[in-house]
């Protein structure tokens, strides 16, 4: 190994951070190498408080802090420090008393945190605008040739073991330092520039605003999670990116206990059956293929609940993805590898032993995303050319005590339940969308067809060839029936009860349909496409 | 009407632009009303030239502008003047000599031009991070309650009439212009951060990165075009946002000639039947339902192509969205009105005549986004929970040259014909894909089924549905047959020639059946899937 080229060694360093977690064991540790600080503000105290050498701002700008704090480090003897150019600024520098500054350790005013507050009035907010902070971090970013720029605490560790390893940090050390904190700052104004889109300009500054929705523009920073070798076709290059902070156990929290990378469709496709199984209480799989539900079951137990969603649809479920509710247990991982090809297993957890299982075949994705709660409400995209789609995610579900019965004949208890398993299905199926289900089994899944009449004939039609007796089942159709084909070819193949928003133009004639049928109907009020 | 509140008459202004366009009129403009101004660099140099009375930064500071140009106004001279809170920093700015600064006229270094060419090397671009300008507009955004911040020289003329109308600037108009500022500067470090994002580390100052498609972090900005009711279903809020710049035309530069506000599934499938229209030379049309095309053809004049577009699926164009590739004329216009229920039409161009005849049915949107040329790579999204899935967006399309005859049976000029045309229709039906087509019309459409199969059964049921022969059509699946099943349902509907990405671990059994069934089969080495 060679040694490391352009080795910085930072004799000066200014600290100024709002995020104090490590930051006194961190400026011990600089003075303990030989540098000295210069801080501001709170970070002053707190390091004089720990008794580490450290000369304030003012005194090496010869301006006092001022205006509470709004201008405090935006001189030239402070960024002529960070900004000078070495080997060619010197005579200028030396010129105007400008020492360098090569090391600068600053976080942001808490903008995130003060908005997020519900009663933050709009003066508050303004005043977590941080000017001194953003701009040190940028100059020093830019500057970065001769600088080190540590915006996150997380770092501070890893900058003293390379620091004594190499005697100072590297050029692509340093680097990186500087793409972290252009990141930091284009996520800091990201965020401002949201709240400022988002909240009306006659606000009174002592009044939390009243914000809308969708801010004027719409700014986002996403982290690189994985390349992927390409697209949803081969000729397409991509990547998946994660969002920042906690999420939600899914797809973005993943860990891979095996097997080869996710692909981009293996990553869309996880992401459908993972969101679609989490709509069960009871042990349950989903298996998705081409973004669609081809089986969905309930059991008594994960092994039960595979076995029942394969039996709907063996064909499509050849390579398909498998998602569970509950820890992957070495029965159900047996079941599947003694059955079929399968592309991706998910489950919130898996067992040691299921783990051990799925080893016999090394091929196979084996992930676990850890155990969700609360569903967490976020934005869905949908691009357009030239433009973004921007929705609420949909985490509507209505419960059975929103259901309304419009026909004659009342569902049973047993048909209720089959009716918001199918509704439950039908909410992650493709639009138009059809779903026949019995005793906690989807029992033919009509999809995306551009007429509803047809997600009803194939829903029939697949049932029928994997020799599945509709008689009995619930129908669900994610919106409203706009004519009575649908339920006409319903009542053919013996469904017993239906659920479905209601509202169309028809009702009455749909409702007269299922009374002339015998069958029960209840409207949810709510619809869920999915495109 | 009342007087507007809180109006700020600037009385100094601080002028430093990259972008120079019309600086020398408005700054002209403020000199008449009675602004002193200060400057910097070529800023200074220009208003110097047009005799307009100015004053350089560094006389205000006391300080030179140094580095060539790195620190200019990073002073607190400036930026107490920007900062200081009127009605409170009174006594500290006069003791410091600090006069007060109530408008700022900055825009940024070009760092956007600069990466964009080919050759840029890593210093320029580096060198093109502006640090003071940023910092300028940032502070005076902070401080907007007394002071306007102007970053677009689009801005000018409106502020000088507001200011002639109200004797200054109001603070709903300082508020939008703070925003605007943030929404410049997140911008701009976003396009850094990207940057930084996609360069190696270990990248040499003198070199031009070998940048990498997916940076570390991905930072966007999108600009709200319009808020509507509702999202994909009435229980989402949703909003639709554009990109920035020039851009393809499509559903993102549309022009509503008339018509109800489009919804979030309008915009959709808008974008959906337009992209595919695109793909025609010929005169086309594309009518779109659920997101798939329900019906294409092309036809001699619009007319023919939509009476034969109609023609295939009658039953799902009800209420559907209707493209062209050719200006609306009023015979396709009328044809369209007296036929059917229509959401949307949408072409390139509509003529004075066609508009008339549209006129009729006020509901109807009638859209135009002008004609496009050239396709525009960009990238696609595919939002997951928690993540986001980032591509090229698919542009990809072979030619006649590209596609390799695999079977005895050659296929006929007239038949690469109608394989091309299903193959470029096939690409916009969602996955699986199956389409039949003969003559410039699609004759069946079999979309978003888990198995191919049944793509193509469902493909034959509607044909069938609809009277039409699919004998001596060629069929089109965008990605390989799998199995000779589906190859089975076609020769059985008497298709005559096939087109397939091929690629199959059973490509010779397909083949062989092609081979049984006489038919002429080739393949494209390039798949579509669409979910």
């Amino acid at each position: 190994m060679t040694q490391p080229v352009n080795v910085v060694t930072p004799k000066r360093a200014l600290i100024s951070v709002s995020d104090k977690a490590g930051i006194v064991d961190f400026a011990k540790a600089l003075h303990d190498r030989g540098v000295s600080l210069i801080s501001t503000g709170g970070t002053f105290k707190l390091l004089q408080q720990h008794d580490i050498p450290v000369t304030e701002a003012s005194e090496v700008t010869g301006f006092p802090e001022m205006m509470d704090g709004r201008v405090k480090t935006l001189h030239p003897l402070i960024h002529g420090g960070i900004l000078g150019r070495r080997g060619q600024d010197e005579s200028v520098m030396a010129e105007h008393n400008i020492k360098p500054i090569d090391m600068v350790v600053v976080n942001l005013y808490p903008f995130a945190e003060t908005i997020a507050k519900d009663d933050c009035i709009l003066a508050d907010a303004i005043e977590n605008i941080d000017i001194g902070g953003p701009t040190m971090v940028r100059s020093a970013a830019k500057n970065h040739k001769d600088v080190a720029i540590v915006v996150n605490s997380s770092s501070y560790e890893e900058i003293l073991s390379e620091w004594d390893t190499n005697g100072g940090l590297s050029h692509a050390t340093r680097f990186n330092l500087a793409r972290l904190a252009f990141e930091h700052t284009a996520k800091y104004d990201g965020m401002i520039a949201n709240y400022f889109g988002s909240v009306p300009a006659d606000t009174a500054p002592s009044k939390p605003p009243e914000t809308r929705s969708f801010p004027e523009t719409f700014n986002s920073q996403f982290l690189l999670k994985d390349t992927m070798r390409y697209g949803e076709n081969p000729h397409q290059k991509a990547a998946f990116y994660i969002e920042s902070g906690e999420l939600e156990p899914g797809i973005s929290t993943i860990t891979t206990l095996q097997g080869k990378a996710l692909s981009f469709n293996n990553i869309a496709d996880t992401d459908a059956a993972l969101e679609c199984v989490k709509s069960f209480e009871e042990p349950a799989c989903v298996i998705v293929k081409h973004a669609n539900p081809c089986g969905v079951a309930t059991g008594k137990n994960l092994t039960d609940a595979y076995h029942r969603a394969l039996s709907v649809d063996t064909t499509s479920a050849f390579g398909g993805i498998i998602a569970f509710n509950r820890e992957l247990d070495a029965e159900a991982a047996e079941a599947i590898i003694g059955k079929q090809f399968v592309e991706v297993i998910i489950a919130p957890s898996v067992s040691k032993a299921a783990a051990d299982v799925v080893a016999q075949k090394p091929n196979v994705r084996l992930l676990a995303c850890g155990q969700w709660g609360q569903r967490i409400p976020s934005l869905d995209f949908k691009r357009v050319n030239g433009g973004l789609l921007v929705q609420d995610r949909d985490l509507g579900m209505v419960s059975e005590s929103d259901l309304k019965v419009v026909t004659k004949a009342q569902p049973s208890p047993e048909q209720i339940k089959d009716l918001m398993f199918a509704w439950k299905v039908a909410k992650f199926v493709k639009s138009n969308a059809i779903v026949y289900a019995k005793d906690g089994l989807s029992t033919g899944i009509g999809a995306g067809q551009m007429s509803r009449v047809y997600s009803a004939i194939i829903a029939n039609i697949k049932a029928k060839d994997e020799n599945i007796n509709i008689a009995g089942s619930a129908m669900a159709s994610e919106a409203f029936l706009p004519f009575r084909d649908s339920l006409d070819q319903a009542a053919e193949m013996g469904v017993s009860a239906v659920i479905q928003p209601g509202g169309s133009m028809r009702d009455e004639e749909v409702i007269a349909a299922a009374d002339e049928h015998g069958i029960a109907m209840v409207f949810t009020g709510m619809r869920h496409f999915r495109h």
